[in-house]
């Protein structure tokens, strides 16, 4: 009774945010059957098991990887080379695996070195969900309705993975996009990497000086919006920027042109210039947010 | 019957946002008496009238201002000289001359031109309240409640006409400081013109590639808050940045230099570097946000 889940059974490295979330929403459309975690704390992974995040604590990788349909690695990066080692040789021959990374190029390159030939198994992708909180009690079967997903498929992927992983996402309430590992490093970038960096160093100049806090005494909702970003997770910021450095570098280089633009049309004193640029980006920008309303 | 106006009759330049909302809360408080406008629009001052911002249409500016109590010039900077020059003459030895402007060093020194030797009667001031709307019609009593004001009293000024612009905008609701000239341009081009330009700048940026759609198309919530105000009045923010030139130029200096800084670090790698950094904004931004919820 009943139609048969899409997935018979998940493997989820990381039962936090992105993990847990996965499963859940997977599970609340009835799309996958088994859910078996992995984790590195037994506390979180004692957590999912009581928020039915995951129906089993895995013990060994390779053996449930084996006949797993698919296999989501939402870890650190730093912690996927280790995972992609170890299951590489169990795989079995139409497990899909995926990841959750902010960053795909190095995830690739991880994928690359670790999982060796049985690389077509690997879809990479990203979901383009919020990070505020993590750990199992942070997921929710909701999380990525309405979100986007970005997958970076590889030369040596077939069609019907892509397709696959797609169609889990999109079990999910995500919209599916698709680009290559580069194009989506250096979207994401200009669009949010950069952002945050630009962020974090204006209010990191202001907490420096001597009499910083006549600053802040004055700052109003020009700066509380501006800096909001500056108020992320330093240690995951630092990773996310190491991880897309070179293509961070371009965008900063790309940015401090653009700055240096508008410094010596003020210091020229030229106001059409600067009406210019600012009267394109307001326009750009309302578009933007006018084009969100109607999604 | 009922206890007198603290100030009989306000004369106001501009009958708009600022303009109009002074009236407005002196008038709900019941704090002043008669209100004269002046403005360069018949169709907003005869709005003011029916919204009830003035009571009259001011003629002769300087028949007016001779026994007005306090005068609120309330418009751009640009109309400053030619107001300033017109009243001069005509001043009460009492009327207490004040602007809502959002730069300080430029009227100041239009002020210091055109007002001659009533120069002690202006003591320059900046309600610092949203802008979105303008005209007599977003005039509201209520703008000002909770919201900052900063005077920038000259050294030529008197402490009770100090005392007396104080209390007008505390009738309004407001929360007073006092900074001078040099200091206000200095802090609100650190925290109010410079992420202005520096929003302006990374959403020309992207709108002017040749693939700029595809920026947009993955631009999500940091982006979102990191570039709301970049939907600002070029106009307006043309005005401000040229108004504030060099105190803009000093910060955008600075910011560049943080900027340097920041990108060494990525470029090498140095990810305790980009941490320190991250955590101290962090910390910074989150401190201030705490602080102004106790507010």
């Amino acid at each position: 009774m009943g139609t048969e889940a899409e997935f018979g059974k998940l493997v989820v490295f990381g039962v936090g945010l992105i993990g847990g979330s996965f499963s859940l929403a997977l599970k609340a459309v009835g799309q996958v059957g088994e859910v078996v975690g992995f984790g590195r704390s037994l506390g979180s992974l004692s957590q999912a098991i009581d928020l039915g995040i995951i129906d089993r604590v895995g013990a060994n990788p390779g053996a449930e990887v084996a006949d797993a349909d698919i296999v989501l690695i939402a870890t650190p990066v730093a912690q996927m080379p280790d995972i992609m080692a170890k299951i590489a040789p169990y795989l079995g021959p139409e497990t899909l695996v995926t990841d959750g990374g902010s960053t795909k190029s190095d995830v690739v390159a991880a994928a690359r070195a670790h999982l060796g030939d049985r690389i077509d198994r690997f879809v990479p992708g990203h979901p383009i969900a919020g990070a505020e909180n993590s750990g199992p009690a942070a997921a929710s079967a909701m999380l990525y309705r309405g979100k986007k997903v970005v997958l970076t498929p590889l030369p040596e992927n077939s069609t019907l993975d892509v397709a696959r992983l797609r169609s889990a996402w999109e079990w999910c309430g995500a919209q599916v996009h698709q680009l290559t590992p580069g194009e989506h490093d250096r979207v994401f970038a200009a669009v949010s990497h950069l952002p945050h960096l630009l962020s974090f160093a204006l209010v990191h100049d202001l907490a420096r000086r001597e009499n910083g806090e006549q600053f802040f005494n004055f700052a109003a909702s020009g700066f509380r919006d501006f800096t909001r970003i500056a108020a992320s997770h330093p240690e995951m910021w630092r990773d996310i920027c190491l991880a897309n450095r070179a293509a961070l570098l371009d965008e900063l280089d790309r940015y401090q042109t653009q700055l240096g633009e508008l410094r010596a049309a003020l210091d020229q004193g030229d106001g059409a210039a600067l009406e210019e640029v600012f009267a394109v980006a307001r326009a750009a920008r309302r578009a933007w947010a006018d084009g969100k309303l109607k999604e």
